[in-house]
């Protein structure tokens, strides 16, 4: 049987930070014992971030993030250094690489990595050919207030120590998020309501949909699967009621109107909502959708620079809803990939896509920035949810 | 919404052929207008065929095959040609390209692709700098029986009249073949016994229970999903029996043992036998198992060259059937990827993997392979439920 992998998305993110020949590709390769980054004697060989899918024992998928050396020089030197700080927006668990020499620049990367709560790790690597290991290892723990973890990446010494490290270190919401949290659980039936007209390529079901239906099954639940046009006849093959109705947010008013009272009822964009980000500020930030007025102005996010599908939601739905009912001269601005404004003093909302691309750290990055100005933030699946007026008959997991 | 995307196994393959530096790459770059075939001046670029997947308005999702030039010269053109000779087994519909000059070489080509019955379009490429393109084309007509479609790749020149005579051409049985057949049809309700135990990722399905779903979304069925540990309590969740059960095989006995009667029974690897090859040569082939003996010699052939999963199938589970009826001493060979032997005569049975990630065309062109050398073909889910008594149990799609 062939597979289909772990979306990126929902794999550990792990990030490696250092200067310019501190091995962070060689720390990869030897962590994963497969030659996949590129390494080079010569400083300064990664530019962009580099992303690595890979199975590393026992987490289980993760995705190494080979980042460019942070004490980077010269202009395009600034450029790179400039990518390797927007790494840090998406990197659930930190390994920062030490050289002999001041830790300065070190200190200030574990810090600014610590204050947006990452777990931090520090690495000596190249012990083989260290001058004296030992002693930077002292300095560090006293510059650093950690002990770090000493490998030599090309010898494969001290990497199952690492291994160690880093499990000891993971993230404590690590496996537990889930998407339909404790809305179902075993034995339970959940109808999913999927239409299929213009959504996923032949042959294939969207990710959240194929993501929902694993996870329901290993939750040891029912499921009942059909597309909007044969729901009502789904709900006359059922001997009961479904416990939950888990519909696409498009045909949402049907199964409203049809639903079993007993049936409680979501939509994958709100439950992904939830799993990508924090139901509780976006529900919240929804709120603020009521106090607009003809002059406000609403920044719309999209995470992807290329999103054909949510393009639709984010471009033309939701402006034109947000119209409708403050009139055609509010002013809505619309940034892509990571065009996100450092200053969003000037707005009154932010309506973020779903960030099903990326992992829950970046988009938690994005809401902390949006509390940080004073803005209420909230995303496509519960703005939508809200400007139909459905969002107080929906059901929300993990609230 | 992020897409997964269509398998390429699902995507008609179409490969383009011609001698080196005929504008194959090119050619490919025009049809898509997209700038992925590395495109040099120098003959001889494309060493192995490459693959390229791509959305080829009006036809949908394709899989181009830009292979080496069937004139490549040298020990290392030589390799390069056979590469290109083995592409032809997967390809759905082919281009031949013709230059300047004599077309004894593209004349062989074709014949030997019609043979295959692969719908040929010859294209006549570079007309912007041909010396009399319409010579050439008066020639080809009359030496390849066939009249040249004339372009120019770098001019976007002609490129509509070729995708019309791609779309003209297409094989008859494309978008024909279905997983399911008529087994269900509109309203039916569907059950899926899907262990997840071992078998995707974190997060995923495997593609053949994608692509079922999906296509029985698209038939409209209504679909019960369930893990083989809650199949039962799933049956009681439904006001009466469901049409089909389609289970994992490895839970065929237990399905089987508790099925409501009128409900039709079969396995994701039987119906994928039919969908990726021929389910009659295959329940054929696979009455030969009751014909070997001790002194019997099987070749087990897998399409991949590494398949974790269907490598215990393959190389575990069949031959220890086979051995445990007709005992350890009988001569089992195992081959992988591309080599398949040409000479299967010393065989009394070819049992082939599922073949899923790869075309239909492929699969079929490896039955033909056997048939011509008359010796009997099955492949791994039809043997397992042979092997396992339960063949005479099962309903099939399309016999």
């Amino acid at each position: 049987m062939s597979l289909t992998n772990t979306p990126n998305a929902n794999r550990l993110h792990i990030a490696l930070y250092g200067r310019r020949n501190s091995g962070k590709s060689s720390l990869i390769n030897a962590l994963t014992g497969q030659n996949t980054a590129l390494v080079s004697e010569y400083a300064g060989t990664t530019t962009d971030p580099v992303y690595k899918a890979m199975e590393l024992h026992p987490i289980g998928p993760v995705l190494f993030i080979d980042t460019a050396g942070f004490d980077d020089e010269g202009e395009l030197g600034r450029l790179r250094v400039e990518k390797t700080e927007q790494a840090v927006a998406r990197t659930d668990m930190a390994l920062v690489l030490l050289s002999e020499g001041e830790l300065s620049l070190e200190k200030q990367w574990i810090e600014k990595l610590k204050k947006r709560n990452i777990p931090v790790i520090a690495v000596i690597n190249k012990i083989d050919i260290l001058k004296d290991a030992q002693a930077l290892a002292a300095r560090a723990e006293k510059a650093l207030g950690q002990t770090p973890v000493c490998v030599s990446a090309l010898k494969g010494e001290g990497i199952t120590d690492l291994r160690e490290a880093l499990v000891r270190a993971l993230p404590e919401d690590y496996e537990r998020k889930s998407i339909t949290g404790d809305l179902v659980g075993d034995g339970d039936l959940v109808m999913l309501v999927m239409p299929q007209d213009i959504q996923a390529p032949k042959g294939r079901l969207i990710l959240p949909q194929v993501q929902t239906t694993r996870e329901l099954l290993d939750k040891k639940c029912v499921i009942i699967s059909t597309t909007a046009d044969r729901y009502e006849l789904a709900l006359e093959q059922l001997a009961h009621a479904p416990k939950l109705i888990i519909t696409d947010s498009q045909c949402f008013k049907q199964v409203y109107e049809h639903k079993p009272q007993e049936s409680l009822l979501t939509s994958f964009s709100v439950l992904f909502a939830g799993y990508k980000g924090d139901i509780n500020a976006f529900v919240a930030g929804a709120a603020a959708i009521d106090k607009l007025g003809p002059g406000s102005r609403v920044l719309i996010a999209e995470a992807c620079t290329h999103a054909p599908l949510s393009e639709d939601i984010g471009r033309v739905k939701i402006p034109r809803a947000l119209r409708a009912r403050y009139g055609q001269q509010m002013q809505i601005d619309i940034v892509a990939g990571v065009d996100f404004p450092k200053d969003l003093s000037p707005y009154d909302l932010v309506i973020h896509c779903g960030g099903c691309m990326f992992n829950r750290k970046y988009v938690l990055s994005r809401i902390e920035a949006a509390q940080a100005a004073d803005v209420p933030i909230t995303n496509y699946g519960v703005a939508l949810a809200k400007l139909t007026g459905i969002l107080d008959k929906i059901s929300f997991a993990g609230r």
